[in-house]
């Protein structure tokens, strides 16, 4: 009988992170659908081209765990330059951590004894953990867990950037949070800033969300400099992500860019809008869900093996890779109705089509493995290991 | 190195289906959040009420353990007396035949070989096994499967009930599909109907709901009587859920009902208004996630840490249980904001708070773990095994 704690400890470390290689390669029609692929030929392109993108500008990735849950992935991402990553909860960083990435930033902040006392652990035998805080009470908490375990954790000072979600107002309220965490905790140590702009990702139009991005990121600016005029040193100062990405560098403020979403791509991602066309296709799409046509109870309708527990639903439906002139409408926790307007291809019972993603980051987190595929073949399942760990 | 098929045997074998018991029970303020918790005493109660109420209108209870995913709670309900289970797929119906359960309808029609040859397998170690049919070129091929692995499978017609989601045309259409089974399909057993009206569910006020949900199964009784009138014995006439649990027993015309939200309620269903009352109350909520304010970026707002990952975002928005004078509002991935308009209860920092689920089905199927709790205490934890097997 495990206490909860050892409950916890197990579920991190026992939960798969290899790759499972299969004894013979698998065709895509044979999987067994809703399944999550990834065309590994466009996951490689982007992995590649956004770490060049940003090296050419001066600026390092690290690239947000948050989205692909994968630490098989994360390697990638490092191997092939990034600073590091980001996690948005602390037994996401568990699950990191423990399969061998170590450059690590926690990007909520955490108050509860029992997550920081999962903090200060972490850091026992990682000093390039990091974490964010944003309220000097629990930053002088987690001060205290690490001084009792002789330890020092380095934090970044989160930054509100209007949106209300985490972060210290911006300015002074800020540099207090840096002078208290200076002077008063000697367990802590002060790495930088973090301002994620999560407010300006999915503002339509490449124009309009450049200059929401550029009005907001003032206020961190002006907080830099307060830092920097006061003598403290902000080695980091990192935020932005994929919808920023080419804003940034023009800006010139943050020091790395916390994207994630680059690498899969999504609908929303996609009807954003790019600098030079109207759709955001700097990187192209390389998740889908694999469905089945199982039912054609109508006429003009088809229906696939998918709905809310296969894609996630917070914003819109998702879309036929390979098939125009149908409507995708929810079918419920189960399957998608497929209302069959003027269809490109003739959709048949039995079909497995790849549908496009709505919002990718809550699509991953439902299911529980990836099948790359090259060629047309699946060579190998990548456990989705940190699936579920939001706490 | 595993073939695909051994990789998904494994899946379904190896994944936790028994209840972890803790060495000391731990207090609901000690669990990480966000946390799936379960009220067993609410829990315990919506188990019996339901089975009594069926039982005292002469139906049958098929709880549908798509809402669930958990054979520890299907075998709770089977030892209430329900006569057996739905699964809504192939792969929730193998969880929860390996962890016991036998008496299990499976509630999609499967039409690709792969998916099929599964159904084949079950079957061939569980003569209970019965799946929806809604075509006959599917059912042709399941028959065959049947046949070289002779085998036989019990099989329901699914109805359409209008929705157009799965289901063949009510009437003729039906009946010709039962006579080819009958005449052609000696490896299925024939052994009734489905027909679930999902388009009445969450119909609005119990009124209006009842006039939908009698005049879309008119065509279900017409479907019966031709059945009958040409000689083939209807013994199950499945369907129904939660929404129509009361409405049902005046039309006498299923044999048991697809019930499954009625265990642990959320706010849809609360919504849609119940006989007596302005809320469907009949059932009490009995499950909630636990979350943690982890923010207070600015004075009106606290954030909570659980977002799209912890909460069905198909509808509504969570809300509180015991705090009123608030609004939730999604704050992404991994975060809630909440407005503090007029607050019944001060919320501070590192509070742990229970919140309504909107839609219970994804919402469970969002978490790995439930944790039941009486008395404010949790004794053990159990697996959410069918979790992600929506294959």
């Amino acid at each position: 009988m495990p206490t909860l704690q050892e409950f916890n400890d197990n579920l991190i470390q026992q939960t798969p992170a290899m790759p499972i290689v299969l004894s013979e390669p698998v065709p895509l029609a044979d999987l067994p659908t809703p399944a999550l692929i990834i065309d590994l030929d466009v996951f490689d392109r982007n992995l590649l081209q956004m770490q060049e993108y940003l090296e050419g500008h001066g600026m390092g990735l690290r690239c947000h765990t948050k989205m692909h849950k994968c630490p098989i992935i994360a390697r990638k991402q490092l191997d092939a330059g990034a600073l590091g990553v980001c996690a948005a909860k602390v037994s996401e960083a568990e699950v990191m951590q423990v399969n061998g990435v170590s450059r690590i930033l926690i990007t909520s902040p955490v108050v509860t004894e029992d997550k920081i006392a999962r903090v200060v652990k972490l850091a026992s035998t990682n000093p390039d953990l990091q974490i964010v805080v944003d309220d000097a009470s629990a930053a002088g908490q987690l001060n205290e867990a690490a001084r009792k375990a002789d330890v020092v954790v380095g934090v970044l000072i989160d930054l509100d950037p209007g949106m209300g979600r985490t972060g210290i107002e911006t300015g002074l309220p800020a540099l207090t949070l840096g002078k208290y965490i200076g002077d008063e905790c000697q367990h802590l140590r002060f790495d930088g800033l973090q301002m994620y702009a999560g407010n300006c990702m999915h503002i339509e139009g490449y124009e309009q969300r450049r200059d929401k991005y550029l009005h907001i990121m003032e206020k961190g600016q002006v907080t830099r400099s307060l830092f920097e005029d006061a003598g403290i040193v902000v080695p980091v100062f990192s935020g932005g992500g994929t919808g920023t990405y080419n804003i940034e560098p023009g800006l010139g403020l943050l020091t790395d860019l916390q994207a994630g979403s680059y690498l899969f791509m999504d609908i929303e991602y996609r009807d954003i809008g790019g600098s030079k066309s109207e759709l955001f296709d700097d990187f192209e799409p390389s998740l889908f869900v694999l469905v089945t046509a199982i039912s054609k109870p109508q006429q003009r309708l088809i229906t696939v093996d998918g709905g809310f527990k296969s894609f996630a639903s917070d914003k819109m439906a998702p879309q036929f890779r390979d098939v125009e002139g149908v409507i995708f409408h929810w079918g419920g926790d189960e399957h998608g109705i497929v209302q069959l307007n003027n269809p490109s291809v003739e959709l048949k019972l039995g079909d497995k089509l790849p549908m496009l993603t709505p919002h990718c980051d809550p699509t991953v987190n439902l299911h529980d493995y990836y099948y790359p595929v090259r060629n047309g073949l699946v060579e190998e399942i990548w456990p989705i290991t940190g699936r579920g760990r939001s706490q």
